[in-house]
């Protein structure tokens, strides 16, 4: 596959701007204060559907050639881009379907087909939802729209940084979530094109630490039984994404599940904003190495606040973190 | 006691604007969706201490002659009052002396402290927090700053409905949360002055209605026994402020804790915001009366967002809602 440019992020980013949210970038005094760093927060947990997800999903759909849309696009999800496939379908008339697990919360099977696209459930393995997903488009000609190895999507994704860098001056970092390595993929390529200078910096749950052990060994690895909070940072980084990596991305940092918490609970004490897991790993990255932002002007995102406020106020409750 | 008028809260506003945070007006598709309103959300819980009575507190300190501010200022609150006038004075170089009740959270304590305030701790009842702070007052010549029965406080508040004015056009009603009647107060002012033809209504929980029972007597009558988790709003309603309420607010609604929690719900899950439950009181009073809200384009006020993280994951951990 060839590797998306700047060039391509700049035009997803023209192609995109009518139907996403142009997200703020925060600050907050008293978080620097706690920290030592300057951060300027990117926050795509105000994204349309609650995720940077959104980004790719729109960007992929709209550079289909119209007997494509007319077919329709699938893929298979459990998480943020099976809503945001579907809304941005939605969005403009084409029919998505979606393969997710049986076990999927109900509450998420509703929300995708409350964006109107068409659920079909498979046995909860990567096994079962590919080869479901492979009979979906078989019968109906859809076109696969991958949630990250994907070069529209990942196109889509580098957005975020375009955003980021106009509305935040002279970063010397900026980092962001790698699970599957879309943000981090395009959002890297679009920082280092333009500035070369500025350090760029991936940030992976300990418990899912593939990017950074391929990272560090220079060759890819997959995920294997990861265990951690951050739900949407299980899966093993493209290759391709890998790949990616490899050529924009100064290094790659590992949080604990206890440092992801502590940075839920900063931005809901300090920012009153709702985080999810994955997306309040880049905040725990400051929190756990302070040396390396002490003073530095450093730009991060929030992946997104998509969290069962249940699964939230069981973490919180009754001062779970002691 | 003069009540302010609309020039009064204008000059309010030139006075803080240097101070304080102009906090967005948000809207959300969804929560319009869900309700069947056109709500535009003014985000106090963004404002600094985390609530509207910053606004208030700095206008009060502002207008203090520089012989008085000298002496210092004092009031006794456990809540956001005392954040608010401890960060008002630390940033105007005027010495706050809080008197808190000795039950208040640590965490409160800590927070009034980290502004800089001295901190005098009383027996937990009224009559001990009004004869501790006489005797603060005695001895140090400090200026109180009543929380609410205050001319420049209410005009300090007033200046939220100013900005919710310029951010949406053409409302047809405007609410906002009712405990001490400051925000009220000042916000009803300053709508009915430039637009009489909004309405103007008021939002109390069931379980410390005072505000409502006044309102609907057109008698003054007092908080007793108040029972919500509306923390912020279990005060009686000021006098004074009630002779405003009088003169501008077209009715009072009453909501359930139940309904709190379901705003605070939406907030989170659809927003990605963290309100304290007396902020969520407006969204409440949508739910509770869709028919009053239908089709109307609705100006609302979250008053603030201090909950304790822990506190709120009891509320909804494991589905307490069901």
């Amino acid at each position: 596959m060839k590797l998306p440019s700047l060039k391509n992020i700049e035009k997803a980013r023209t192609n995109i701007s009518g139907f996403i949210h142009r997200t703020p970038v925060l600050t907050s005094k008293q978080i620097n204060e706690i920290t030592g760093a300057e951060l300027f927060i990117k926050c795509e947990n105000f994204q349309k559907v609650g995720a940077f997800k959104f980004r790719g999903a729109t960007n992929a759909i709209l550079n289909l050639p119209n007997e494509l849309k007319n077919k329709g696009v699938a893929t298979h999800s459990s998480g943020n881009h099976a809503q945001a496939l579907a809304l941005a379908a939605k969005m403009n008339g084409v029919k998505a379907t979606i393969v997710m697990p049986s076990n999927s919360p109900e509450v998420k099977k509703k929300a995708v087909e409350g964006y109107g696209a068409e659920v079909v459930l498979c046995e909860p393995n990567l096994k079962a939802r590919e080869s479901t997903l492979a009979e979906v488009i078989a019968e109906n000609g859809a076109t696969e729209i991958h949630p990250y190895k994907n070069f529209d999507v990942i196109s889509g994704q580098g957005t975020a940084a375009l955003e980021l860098l106009e509305d935040a001056d002279d970063l010397d970092i900026i980092m962001t979530p790698v699970g599957g390595g879309g943000l981090t993929g395009g959002c890297s390529t679009a920082v280092k094109a333009i500035d070369s200078n500025i350090k760029f910096i991936a940030v992976e749950p300990e418990g899912a630490d593939d990017a950074y052990r391929s990272f560090k060994s220079q060759q890819w690895v997959p995920s294997e039984d990861p265990d951690t909070i951050c739900d949407g940072l299980l899966t093993s980084t493209g290759e391709i994404n890998f790949e990616i990596i490899k050529n924009n991305v100064d290094d790659i940092l590992t949080v604990s599940d206890s440092a992801v918490l502590k940075a839920m609970r900063l931005y809901f004490e300090r920012m009153k904003i709702v985080t999810e897991p994955s997306g309040a790993v880049t905040l725990a990255a400051v929190l756990e190495y302070p040396g390396l932002f002490a003073g530095k002007r450093t730009g991060i995102v929030i992946s997104g606040g998509n969290i069962d406020i249940s699964r939230f106020g069981y973490f919180f409750h009754g001062g779970f973190l002691g």
